[in-house]
Formats: structure tokens, C-alpha cells, sequence
């Protein structure tokens, strides 16, 4: 068992709220929840938001859409276990005889340990949603003048970290945009959606404030990288209260530089390296973060937070 | 690596043209494909069309939604390792020190083995959608009276079964819809949506017929549970021609009697032993029926076909 992170009392009293209301269904397993007709419908219309604030923004996203499974060969070329060792799910499956099947089964049935009968597949579980994405532009040769604007949508990733804490989900939906282009291009696109989802969030009634942040890197050697990574100002998170002693991010805002287009070989109108840029919105912390501030009965939030986000149904 | 199914010529075929129009996007891994926006918007507006078929039927399902990982104690308690060891896909993760997450980061970089470095988790790949609904309602206690119908959404379903038949996916969209009630509503209901489904197929344009079926269980003593299982008749498929010698089942009817609610303890208004069915809806076959049939430039699909999934907006 990865070592799990106990709940805050504030922490245990919302989750038990959600469960109580019918908002989150609990699975058994920390962090992996079912969710209610009423979160599932604030999530798709956070998404749909998000969806028309890009169209406002004179933004046509092609839209290409991933399983949450990856080519383990991806996660291997791109170092991910060398910075995340902790929060990787790798996919085993079992490979053996009709004898060595039964011998697994009766295991399984017992609750005893079973996995000396599984073997690693050529899948892992998807642990960021632009990752795939890369490697299909690739694929298609040098970037067209301008580069391009993806959508993978609201896909899942997963992540590794049991908790207690109802934000902290080891499976979950991260709602994310990716721009390929020049360097000065992908910059300007990252601090324009880096404002522009903050008054998103801001005017859904969040209080939600942006701040340099660093991806939790593994062990000693992380620390020095995250360091280094604040320092150049590459990542960005908006941060909004839900139920902790500190605020939660619940959106980032990444500058890769040329660290996924060198390694696919991405190139731009005119021959040059690309540099490429991510956005993810963490759709449960929203969603959570929106039930947190407005209170658990969905149709009694208020009125201009309903409009924007039901428009004339509400 | 499990046995690699070969892709017949016509499936190959079916396949490269899928790629070539940008419908899907190769992984490197057979059975996981990316989408483009003209096969997603498809799947979508399928999903729509059966959502508006349920409630023209007076339907009125209660959504929840799960993510595509579950306790692995559940397929523990279900057996399912028994009737499907060779399907099951098992989450494994990194359990150890700063010094083993080296060694591990430093095997996967030379993509050697590093299966010895991870551990099995709490969780596996979900087999099928319509699991986590029994114990969530099991949870709820006693049925309300006439029971329940849950729409638990087109989550994505595992199989562990690599092929090269764009059909055989290892990760999948399944549309389930679970009725849990009485015997004899859930028997009718399972009958009523086998005949709907067609006829939803049927109006699509689609060679659809249904034909009692089995589940695909392992090894010898797995004839005599799909010889069983057909004897009873409590598996149909629909099946529809898309790229292959034989068609191919798209959807599913399955009546459980009482191997769920038996499990989690399921019982009726009244007190009786309540019965379990389910009907799926493989998404992604659906799509590509439709793609087969209709051809692979959706906007010159017949204009019956167009209005029925696209409304007044074909």
C-alpha cells in the first residue's frame, strides 16, 4: 500500500456531506468515488464553459479524443518514472495456463496475494491527458504555419496517492488544452488562458488565485527540479479553498519548452523546433470547489452562477 | 504478451483507411487508438439517440457514473478471475525507496523489464460498466417498490485481448443501462430493450439481427458455462457485419437472475431476492458499423441517418 494520506477533519466532514447528499458514491477504495446525477451534470457543464470561453477566445481547438490507457514505450521514452515513480499504474494481466488460471482464481477467491500470476502488459494508466497527444502530431509531420490547438477534452488521468482528502482522486477527469507552435506563441497562449480561466473561475463565485507552482516531483534529486522549474516560471496553478488548510489547485498551466517536441520530433512551418504548452482544469476539485463555496443542493446556488453555467435552462 | 490476434485482410484494410481519414489514431499498442472529432462526434450523438430512446420509452434512469477502475475486491467476490482470468487487466504501482525508483527509472529508460520494481494496488481495469452499480445500490438497502433503473453512462471497459481488428479494442466505450427489480420486470425489461435496440440499429441503416449468445469464458470447463448460459438464453448479442468474416456482436442483453444481487445482498420493496439485467452498447463497434455502412465521410451519410443521430441540426 502506497502510504496513505489521512483526511483533515474538514476534509472528512465534506466527504462524508457528498456521500450523505448523494454526490459522491464510495467505492470502497480511497479516492475513487462513483458520482451522482447532480455532479455529473455541474462537471459536463463546466466542460461545456470551458468549451465556449475557447470559441469566445476565437479558439477552434481541433478535438481528438484518448483512452486512459497509454503505450507503456511512452512513459519509458519520456522519463515519467524517473520524476514520478510514486504515482505511475502500470497494466498487468495474466498470461499462463488453463492449471495456472484456476491456481489464480482460488488465490484471488481466498483475498490472498495473487499478483506472482500477472505480467506486465504494453499499457499503463494515462497519468496526464496531453500525453498522447504529442506523438499524434508528430505523426503527421511539420506543423502547419500558426501550429495547433488541441483538445483532448475531459479525459482521465491517474495517479497513484490514496487519501482521504475527496480532492485528492487517484482517478479523475483533467479537462486540458495543448498548443504546438513557436516558442513565443505557446508562451503568450499559456498566460492568456492563464488569466483567462482565472476569471472563469472568479466569476462562477470561486476564490481563486494564481501562483507559480511545481509538479510533485519523487525524492531528493525532485526537490532540485522543482526548484529549478519555479525558478523559470514554467508552471502556473489557480488555487481555490475547498476543504484544507491550504488552498487546492484545481488548474495548471505549463511551458514544456521543447522537451515533448524534441523527443517526437516536432517541427514547425519553417523547419524549427516547436515548443508546446498545456492547460488542465481538475474537473472534480471544480466541481467540489463549486459545492464547497455554494452549498451541496445544486439548484439553490445563485442564480448567476446557474446562468453561466445552464445558460437559459437555469 | 497475450496471443496477438492477426487482423484478416479486410479488417487490415478497414483499419489503414480509418488512419488515412484521420477517424483513428494509432498508439503503437493494437487495440488502443486515439479518435478524431468526426468518429467522437458519432459516438456522442449514438449516445444521445439512445438516451432520447429511453425516455420516449418512458424511461426515466438514474445517472451515475464511475471511473474505469475498481475495488480489486470486487472481481475477487465476483469471480470473475475464474471465468475470465486471460481478460482481467490489474493496476500495479512503485512501492519502494529513492534508491529502487532509480534502478526502476533507469531498466524502463533502456526499455528492459522493470515488472520486479511494482507491486499490485487496490485496484484493477474495470471488466464491465454495470459493476460498480450493485454494490452502490446494495448500499442503499431495501428497493423501493417497482426497483430501479441506473444509467451508469458510456464509461470505458477493459479486455485484455490485443488484435488487430479495429473492432476488438483493448479499451472500449460500453452504454449500459442496469435494471434491478423483481424477476419477472427485469426479464421483460431486458426483452423490451433487445427489440428496441434493434430497431434503434435497424432505423440506422444497420444489418442488425440478434442471436442468443455466451460470454467469452476461458478454457474447457468455460464451454460448459457458455453451453449453459446459451441454454437458458440469458445472453443476447445484436450483431452486425462491419469487417470480418462473421459479424460482429454490437450490443448486449443480459439477465443475471441473481448472481449480483445475491453477492451484495439486493433485495426487493417486499423483502424478496431481487434479479439483475443489463444492456451494452459497444460504442466504438457501433461507429464503426455505421463507418462500414455508411462510408467514412460522415457529412455524405443518408440524410435519414444524419437526422435521426443529428437532429434538425443535419
Amino acid at each position: 500500500m502506497a502510504a496513505f494520506r489521512e483526511a483533515s477533519p474538514d476534509q472528512a466532514e465534506l466527504l462524508e456531506a457528498l456521500v450523505e447528499a448523494g454526490l459522491l458514491v464510495p467505492s470502497g477504495v480511497p479516492g475513487v468515488y462513483g458520482r451522482g446525477s447532480d455532479f455529473e451534470d455541474v462537471r459536463q457543464r463546466f466542460d461545456a464553459y470551458v468549451t465556449r470561453a475557447a470559441a469566445a477566445a476565437g479558439e477552434r481547438p481541433e478535438v481528438l479524443r484518448f483512452p486512459p490507457v497509454l503505450p507503456r514505450r511512452q512513459i519509458e521514452d519520456l522519463g515519467y518514472l524517473e520524476n514520478f515513480p510514486h504515482l505511475a499504474g502500470a497494466v498487468f494481466a495474466f498470461e499462463g495456463t488453463e492449471a495456472q488460471a484456476r491456481a489464480m482464481a482460488e488465490t484471488a477467491g481466498r483475498h490472498e496475494d495473487w499478483s506472482a500470476h500477472q505480467c506486465m502488459t504494453d499499457l499503463v494508466l494515462t497519468p496526464a491527458v496531453c500525453y498522447p497527444v504529442y506523438p499524434a502530431i508528430a505523426r503527421r509531420g511539420a506543423l502547419p504555419a500558426g501550429g495547433v490547438t488541441i483538445d483532448p477534452g475531459a479525459s482521465y488521468a491517474f495517479r497513484h496517492e490514496p487519501s482521504g482528502d475527496p480532492a485528492r482522486l487517484q482517478m479523475f477527469h483533467m479537462r486540458e488544452l495543448v498548443r504546438i507552435a513557436e516558442p513565443e506563441t505557446v508562451q503568450t497562449w499559456r498566460d492568456g488562458w492563464r488569466d483567462r480561466a482565472l476569471a472563469l473561475l472568479v466569476d462562477l463565485g470561486l476564490d481563486a488565485s494564481f501562483d507559480v507552482a511545481s509538479d510533485p516531483f519523487f525524492g531528493r534529486s525532485g526537490r532540485m527540479m522543482a526548484a529549478s522549474q519555479r525558478e523559470q516560471a514554467l508552471k502556473f496553478e489557480i488555487l481555490v479553498p475547498i476543504a484544507a488548510p491550504e488552498p487546492t489547485a484545481v488548474a495548471s498551466f505549463n511551458y514544456h519548452q521543447d522537451h515533448f517536441s524534441g523527443l517526437y520530433g516536432i517541427t514547425t512551418a519553417d523547419g524549427g523546433t516547436a515548443h508546446t504548452a498545456c492547460l488542465g482544469f481538475g474537473h472534480e476539485r471544480i466541481v467540489l470547489a463549486l459545492l464547497h463555496t455554494h452549498g451541496l443542493d445544486v439548484a439553490a446556488w445563485p442564480p448567476e452562477v446557474r446562468t453561466l453555467l445552464w445558460g437559459a435552462e437555469a
